[in-house]
């Protein structure tokens, strides 16, 4: 198993690296001694990593002028002869490896059958211990106050990219290490689930939906919610709104509802879909339910139809049904939630239901 | 070429996806229709992206259930149904599409050969307009004034990560988008040059190094300085850090000074690191002298021993020498360089000498 910088050393190594061009990569035979390459100058900061500099792990230096790669090679033909050159070598690489690295291993290994590291690695990631669940739990609340705390304006009349800016401050100030990306969507832009924020004034009588987050002790939080700017002359949403709000909110429930375990995630997906399609409004939710949630901001599991893994406790995932018009306003609301021993706690607290701002 | 989220989508296309999980890839054939697949929740979005959504490029969103290598593969057979099974293809990746990807690529061309995409585009990247320039310009004096009031203090018995909090605000508030590093590594962590910052408490009487950059307009600035803390008792830097501190700086120097069209990186490297090998520390400066600066916080050109390749003006990069005596401490002076028709200019205008910091 070879795993460059990203999330699955962070979880195997407890090692944030830098990362970017230069080759680190923690190397796991099948059988004997785990060896970890990095560049010269991190040595130092590998070191302090917990799962590194403890002694159970060699750390093997490349200086700035070697080819990391055919230092791999060599170390790998030192370690045993005999595996160098074998076509049957099967290894498994982090899904986040950049690709540059990946082509650079295939030129050491020309022969070798390559997968993903996630089919060892993803069924162990996704269950979650305690520690985990209390920095998912404290990012979650951390990002409920930040919702609290921007709704309640100004808003008229700023522009989204100003509301996301106070967004990524209020993530920071209110616990998080990181601001990781704020999704501000007025009006209109609210039909489009991964709208990026920019210039575009709030207006009064316009939804504005926040999908936010942030990461905390290396764990992320996203919420999402959507609100109903009604401004200083209180302008009422209209029914049309109304109607998909209400709808959004009862399949969110309806997911939320449908999480213990030994449910699969197909079934959540439909449990919350089926209230949406039901209303006629199937087609305007073309995303899946929801994603896991923990050193990335989208993991295993899948909330999505056809998924017959089964929820266990320890899971902790998104549930964000969404209905959107394009060209009039799209909702989604979203919670993280924590598959429990006998059904489930949703960890985000910020209410739910219809919130219309007035006056501001 | 096959290019997904990251820089390379961006200098292209003006479009900075969330990526994460679902695959988007902008694929440019030899000759034809360059085609954008992107998933379907994503298409309003990659529709406002300058380079995508303005006719040139055929957007072809993929539906949350199915497969976007299947549907892949089925578009390239029916544009050119010759090519597909053709082991003679020869397909460029972006050297920052995720692992995961690059194995589903393979496995929709399995007899291709593989390359990377900054073959084609890091020359061309690495030339930079006067708009990119602009950007840069503007970043790099952002970074300068953060490094600025941050070294005013107060510093002495703070965390360096509560610094790299602070440091982390002022990127935003002196105009970047987003922060995107704070290197802050006090006594022997200066030592490290990529220290993680951490609980250790900045003391009187040992240097505090910060190497910190953010994002404007999708351009990094990256700006290191070495100070002397000195605290309320005034304790004045001692000789050895003197020494070094004087080394550094005027190694930096010279490496700016290198800087023309037609002169090698490898020389401008030469340049710098000559005047600390020949003070016996050349085993203590252990990385290059610096990367290209852009997009990315690290890109082409490479500053480093070896490289042949000649300096042309538009090319921007970084030269930051460093010397590292470990257990003690070290110091590093980067700016962010232009090479101009004439010569070069320095973007970060910063101070460059030995600052103490006394009283605070």
């Amino acid at each position: 198993m070879l795993i460059g910088v990203g999330p699955e050393l962070q979880w195997l190594a407890g090692y944030a690296a830098v990362g970017h061009e230069r080759l680190n990569l923690l190397v796991i035979p099948a059988s004997g001694m785990v060896t970890f390459i990095c560049p010269r100058l991190e040595l130092a900061a590998a070191e302090q990593a917990p799962g590194l500099g403890t002694g159970g792990v060699r750390l093997q230096p490349w200086a700035e002028a070697d080819d990391p790669f055919r230092l791999l090679s060599q170390l790998l033909a030192d370690a045993d002869p005999a595996s160098e050159a074998s076509a049957a070598l099967r290894l498994l690489i982090s899904d986040s490896l950049r690709g540059a690295f990946v082509l650079g291993l295939q030129g050491v290994w020309p022969d070798a059958t390559w997968a993903l590291a996630s089919e060892v690695l993803a069924p162990l990631r996704r269950v979650k211990d305690e520690a985990e669940v209390a920095l998912l739990s404290a990012a979650a609340h951390a990002a409920d106050r930040v919702v609290e705390a921007v709704t309640r304006g100004p808003l008229t009349g700023r522009s989204e990219a100003d509301v996301a800016r106070e967004v990524r401050e209020r993530l920071v100030d209110e616990g998080h290490d990181t601001a990781e990306f704020a999704i501000v969507a007025s009006g209109p832009n609210s039909a489009s689930p991964h709208h990026e924020p920019g210039q575009r004034v709030i207006r009064a009588g316009e939804p504005l939906l926040l999908d936010i987050g942030g990461r905390l002790g290396g764990y992320c939080s996203d919420i999402t919610r959507t609100v109903w700017v009604a401004g200083p002359d209180d302008v009422a949403p209209d029914d049309g709104f109304r109607e998909i709000y209400a709808l959004v909110e009862r399949a969110q429930s309806a997911g939320r509802a449908a999480v213990r375990p030994g449910e699969s995630f197909g079934a959540v997906d439909a449990a919350a879909r089926s209230v949406i399609s039901a209303a006629g409004y199937g087609e305007q939710f073309f995303h899946r339910l929801g994603h896991g949630l923990g050193l990335e901001v989208h993991e295993e599991p899948w909330v999505i139809g056809g998924n017959d893994e089964l929820a266990v406790a320890g899971n902790t995932f998104s549930v964000e049904p969404g209905i959107y018009l394009e060209g009039r306003y799209g909702v989604r609301i979203e919670d993280a939630v924590l598959c429990t021993s006998d059904g489930s706690l949703t960890l985000n607290e910020a209410p739910r239901e219809l919130i219309v701002i007035s006056g501001v």
